[in-house]
């Protein structure tokens, strides 16, 4: 399941994209995204309502992925997928993946999906949760803030066996503006491919 | 070999830490990476001159570390070091460690050593290089700037096999003050413990 902000998303991007580009780069990375985890299995994108397939694809659907609309913040509707899914009695587990992930490759789905615990928590910087690899119904996220540890917490309250797994790709999310040299540097994605387009531009421009 | 800034190291920590706090966090993430690396070789640690063995070990050496003197720059004192290596006949390859790798496990030192290359990069955050497995008596480094890409650049320029490392862990040097929090959820050494007991102190001062 792939949470993705609609609208303002990256706003922390402002002070190096304008708000076109930083949509533009949003649904660049989503598609990373999808396309890196949709071979592991049916993929979810959750989203504030509004957001259209042919958004995601606007020259046709390269891989197939589920959309499912909520009213609620992340974390509320994360957890209330979860919910949803436990009250159906829990059809298959769930990886959670953030949709800024540009550098995610497939080894890094295959790493935290062979990782074992009840909850396998994958760390980005800053504090982040990256990817969260669930196996009870009983677990839920904590999505504010520095919440690798809120996670871990969490985990350990509900009686649930936790483990980390760690990755260079899938620590290193973009959200700042010294973010965009990591998936210049290390990206091979539409979203890298954009930001050379960029990058090129702003070159020619002299800044 | 570890190179160790012995003065005025860690100075964009200058916003979190004193002088005295961020000399006495250099030598214990110096001594955390010592630790780490020691099991896998012999140990140099390359230095400006007047680095002395007590002042890394105060209590007695936990592992062996030869100190090497130089009075060159960071980046010149290291191709010296890999000249003298190729003028000895180059007795055994080199692993080169950033000093200040304070989350660096085993793991990822085996990681490093065990993938095939004439040079292995491990990037850091911000386009650094954080270690160098060097298998070629010709590969010189450029630690200037962003040296990711010039380290690429220079094995591919050596005609040299170049192959790339990649590691959550080794990838976060502890440079800016962001870094800490890294260091505080993530750790598990002696740089970790420092900061933490600041870290009570911090809390006990309402900062």
């Amino acid at each position: 399941m792939v949470p993705f902000k609609l609208n303002g998303a990256k706003s922390r991007l402002a002070p190096a994209l304008t708000p076109e580009q930083r949509r533009a780069l949003a649904f660049a990375m989503l598609r990373d995204v999808l396309r890196t985890v949709s071979p592991f299995g049916r993929v979810t994108v959750l989203s504030r309502p509004g957001l259209k397939r042919e958004e995601i694809w606007p020259d046709g659907a390269a891989c197939e992925a589920e959309i499912c609309e909520s009213e609620l913040d992340l974390n509320d509707a994360i957890n209330a997928f979860l919910e949803d899914q436990a009250a159906m009695g829990w059809p298959c587990d769930i990886l959670i993946v953030m949709a800024d992930l540009a550098l995610l490759g497939g080894r890094d789905v295959e790493g935290i999906l062979s990782a074992e615990g009840d909850v396998v928590l994958c760390p980005g910087r800053g504090g982040g949760t990256n990817m969260i690899m669930i196996r009870s119904p009983s677990f839920r996220t904590c999505y504010t803030g520095v919440s690798f540890p809120k996670h871990i917490a969490s985990a350990q309250q509900a009686g649930l066996k936790a483990a980390v797994f760690e990755s260079f790709r899938a620590g290193c999310d973009i959200d700042l503006p010294g973010d965009l040299l990591e998936l210049r540097l290390h990206g091979s994605g539409e979203a890298r491919a954009l930001l050379e387009r960029w990058g090129a531009c702003w070159e020619e421009n002299g800044s």
